[in-house]
């Protein structure tokens, strides 16, 4: 994007948890701090996009208290010290998280919110994307960049556009909730639906307007969590009472779904939130990415191999994902990696909490 | 067999190593120590089956010097602390091993010689089997216990039995190192042969005697090893240069395929030396032996699932063999295992040693 006046506020979601990736990721190491396509973070490609870039400011980012020195770490490892961060002291969904970040800016700031954990193979076309829907935000919009989608995925939320705004920017015709089977396939052939990536562009002030308007209960929680917060250097915590007195809520629900003027910028740039680890394989096949290699693969074809430590030694195997950490190992076929969460299901059946 | 006067002597011969069942077998963590097939290691089911049985001592375990502590901890498990240890300061093969075993003991000794890393599933069978070879032995006689084969495999040697010295025990006709694969089908189907599994009774002066006429060299470095050898407590260890000085050598090169009075008592004891992942898979389908399971396995089919720690989840897979340990995990297809090797060969030209 060009530099200019407006200057954009990267805001970084890090408050997701999950162990759709396990036995890597675990309840205490969600995968935005797993190196899942190279060497870097999840949450340092994230905050690699905008860094030193001409037009954008540093990152701030949103995240559990508890990962405060994870993030630390992985800031100072790619020259991003001493980076923001607003330390939430509870979960309570994206949209209480974004409230406090545009109440910690300046309500003019336009602010780029990022979830840590999405891959973007094209982040030029990313950035350009960005620059397209600075006018529309301008003029009070909250944009959305709609994801081009590549198959009918039932499990993502699709928005629809409607009329143009300015070549690359439609008004949101409707949001539609993971959609069936038909419907989904429906929805890819017309070419007018994106899928709902959570990728957000807007000022800080139209943000904490809609918030008034639709969700007043989480500006008034938030509100009185930033004014009672306190401050670490550059670490602002909300208070505890207040923040856990908002409503657990997405920005989507709370807002977007809601809101009068909303657009959507679509966009085909490699993303994928890698949900599983078929999505993993998938999108280092698409993209050609390397992968970091712990592998001492001989004869294996068309698997995936990922680990933090122990050495894999596949030997004349095909189509298979496997995954080592010192304590757990995952074997199963691709295709069927959404059976993890059976996995996690069993242990924690078994109470092998340690292993969450 | 029935308690009488002539007492045998077991001795356990723990001098082998190998990374043949790598990642859980190491270079310093020989198959002996591990449990595979159950909560025991083979070492402890080794000593296991004579421990505490009328008619036998207490066993001499003869083992590599760095391998005294996790013997003694092994054989504390299973309540045989104080067993007496011949710690070999070098590697010399079967035959100095022996000789010094030999030397320690009583010349009218009945040695039973058990490697340390076969498993063996009927020991009421083999047991029947020492009791039926002593008369034989008593009248100067070395037996060994012929496997009856269950398959023309080519990696073991045969022997061929010869004249019937009593019911159960016959003289030894021809000993055959591993044939090709046509001759070890004749061999199977002639019914007259059987596998050298390296388990022998003899007395200790008929070995000693055996040794002077056909490796007087490895007689004389070992009876000055044991001369100039030391003790520590229940630990006899052979002087370093005498022992180093013998010839390495197997029993059946130096004595067994050259000495006038060999006998073979032929067994069929559900005998494995556990040579590869399949042989230990195909062990325990045979025995319907239980597995020490750190698994979660869901929809896995006729998989062999190992590890010395890391859970294990196998999901939707059928047919592999998945070994795990903190530092590597081995996948690799049933029926492949003997490609083990070519992972440390790579590991080698790698230069990990520490994984070796």
């Amino acid at each position: 994007m060009t530099a200019g006046k407006a200057s954009v506020q990267p805001v970084i979601l890090s408050g997701g948890s999950g162990t759709r990736l396990w036995p890597l990721s675990r309840e205490d190491r969600p995968k935005q701090f797993l190196a899942l396509t190279g060497d870097r973070t999840m949450l340092q490609l994230t905050a690699a996009r905008v860094l030193g870039k001409a037009g954008f400011e540093a990152p701030l980012i949103v995240a559990n208290a508890r990962h405060r020195v994870e993030i630390e770490r992985q800031m100072a490892e790619i020259g991003a010290e001493g980076v923001a961060l607003v330390l939430e002291p509870a979960a309570r969904n994206t949209a209480p998280a974004i409230a406090i970040a545009s109440l910690r800016v300046d309500p003019d700031a336009i602010l780029l919110i990022m979830p840590s954990d999405h891959l973007i193979a094209n982040v030029d076309r990313f950035l350009s994307a960005v620059a397209s829907a600075l006018p529309a935000v301008q003029e009070g919009y909250l944009a959305t960049f709609g994801i081009t989608p590549g198959t009918a995925e039932t499990g993502y939320g699709y928005l629809c556009r409607g009329e143009a705004i300015s070549p690359a920017t439609y008004r949101v015709g409707r949001f539609v909730e993971k959609p069936d089977a038909q419907a989904a396939r429906d929805y890819v052939a017309s070419g007018d639906y994106s899928w709902n990536a959570g990728i957000f562009l807007f000022r800080a002030r139209d943000y904490l307007s809609a918030l008034a308007l639709y969700a007043p209960d989480v500006l008034n929680a938030c509100r009185n969590a930033v004014d009672h917060g306190s401050t670490d250097g550059v670490c602002f915590m909300p208070e505890l009472t207040a923040f856990s007195g908002s409503p657990s809520i997405s920005i989507d629900y709370a807002v977007m779904e809601r809101a009068e003027r909303v657009a959507v910028v679509p966009v085909d740039i490699g993303w994928s939130d890698i949900g599983s680890w078929d999505a993993l394989y998938e999108f280092i096949e698409r993209n050609d990415e390397a992968a970091k290699s712990h592998n001492l693969s001989l004869d294996a074809r068309g698997c995936l191999i990922r680990s933090d430590g122990p050495v894999v030694a596949a030997v004349g195997v095909d189509n298979l994902i496997i995954v080592a950490t010192r304590d757990a190992v995952l074997v199963i076929p691709r295709g069927e990696s959404q059976r993890v969460k059976e996995v996690v299901e069993e242990l924690k059946r078994l109470e092998r909490g340690t292993l969450l």
